[in-house]
């Protein structure tokens, strides 16, 4: 029976080529890998809940790892794993999970922030890390758009073809919310699942509403319909932060 | 009579070898002067309130500059020069000042921020933004020691030699204050004027004080007396950020 581990990662999404293992990529399942194999030498496949594009941070990534051949307990891994990471990326805790535990297939939602900042200049420490749309958005309209979000959805219409395309597009939004401070803007979305770049491109669309370019009608229609319609806008990666993955 | 341009500017520390120009230096102040020159095909020299090291933050840093030879509005200035500095550098904002304005000599006071973090493991978006500090701080000890600070005092105990030594030590503290939040310690000082390292000094002596390796009597001994004694301890440049210039 394996000795699966179960892992909460944060990263600066600006070091590293995304979440997905690449040839000779510097990506965070590799330094996530690398440094399982230097602890226990031996090759360890490390299952990330979802894998993030390049430029996306994380506050709360979980993984999972099966680490049979080392006797550490959660708190030595933790220590060992970040004396071997980059500061970038850090491993928030341990904890030894049943074997069935699977970080992708046992989720059962998923947190999501994204950052809007909408002043003319983006304050230097705040570079990489929000969209920048120096723009009058308006916040009710932001809002109401928001809210025709939440529920069971067909969500073909805010999803990106990986290839393949996804069997299933259905997914249940439990809650979005939009904060506004300042130039600052900050949504979060919390649902069961997300298609691959659906965040940014109901980020994309919400801007939109926002900004006038698109009727707040046609974008319930679009969540309704569950079709592809017309051009659609992605938000960028920096805004978007993976803050927690539930199970 | 020179036409003198003010300029608010904030900087990301970790990207720039420090505010003071260096022979082929990746510096705040060669950046800046390199902008001006190429928007006014002139040599320009840019005067800062204060140089702050490598690794120090600014989010009101402040600094002239002669522009005598381009007809340009403040606005127009900050949209040119921003075109032309990385994004890691922004000014802010600019306006025309009186031709004996001097971001130095004018200055009245400035406030600077000090950031601890005192958990386990920094999080990766806080790192070189933090003085990373794992131990059991405490925060009444540290704010009595605070306390003893502010006031017009002789710092010499709390000043680093830049080659030549001050000759003039006594500064006026208007306000100190220490807030805890979980893991994260914010420390401002707002003062008439701070000598070299002062604020890092007072950090390290203050951390000193709240890990039980100073005493309290010790600290204000060391005020009171104006004196250079023992191991001083500068906090890391990382955790420090020039607020505000007063004028």
């Amino acid at each position: 029976m394996p000795k699966r581990l179960k892992l909460v990662v944060a990263y600066d999404g600006a070091h590293f080529a995304g979440w997905q293992s690449q040839k000779h990529g510097n990506t965070v399942q590799d330094q996530l890998e690398r440094a399982f194999r230097r602890i226990s030498g031996t090759a360890v496949r490390v299952h990330g809940a979802g894998r993030t594009d390049a430029g996306v941070h994380a506050l709360g990534q979980c993984a999972h790892a099966d680490v049979d051949r080392v006797r550490l307990s959660p708190l030595q891994w933790t220590a060992a794993l970040n004396a071997s990471l980059p500061p970038q990326l850090r491993v928030l805790r341990c904890r030894f999970a049943r074997p069935d535990f699977h970080a992708r297939f046992s989720a059962t939602g998923k947190v999501y922030r994204y950052q809007i900042w909408s002043g003319p200049i983006v304050p230097p420490l705040d570079y990489g890390r929000v969209w920048h749309l120096p723009r009058d958005l308006s916040l009710p309209i932001m809002k109401t758009a928001a809210a025709c979000l939440v529920g069971r959805h067909d969500f073909a219409g805010f999803a990106a073809n990986r290839g393949h395309p996804e069997r299933d597009t259905v997914r249940t939004i439990r809650r979005v919310s939009v904060r506004r401070s300042g130039f600052s803007w900050t949504l979060e979305f919390d649902g069961d699942g997300f298609l691959y770049k659906m965040v940014r491109l109901m980020v994309g669309a919400l801007a939109e509403c926002a900004l006038g370019k698109l009727e707040v009608r046609e974008f319930a229609l679009r969540i309704e319909r569950g079709q592809k319609t017309g051009t659609r806008l992605a938000a960028p990666a920096a805004g978007l932060y993976l803050i927690r993955v539930r199970y």
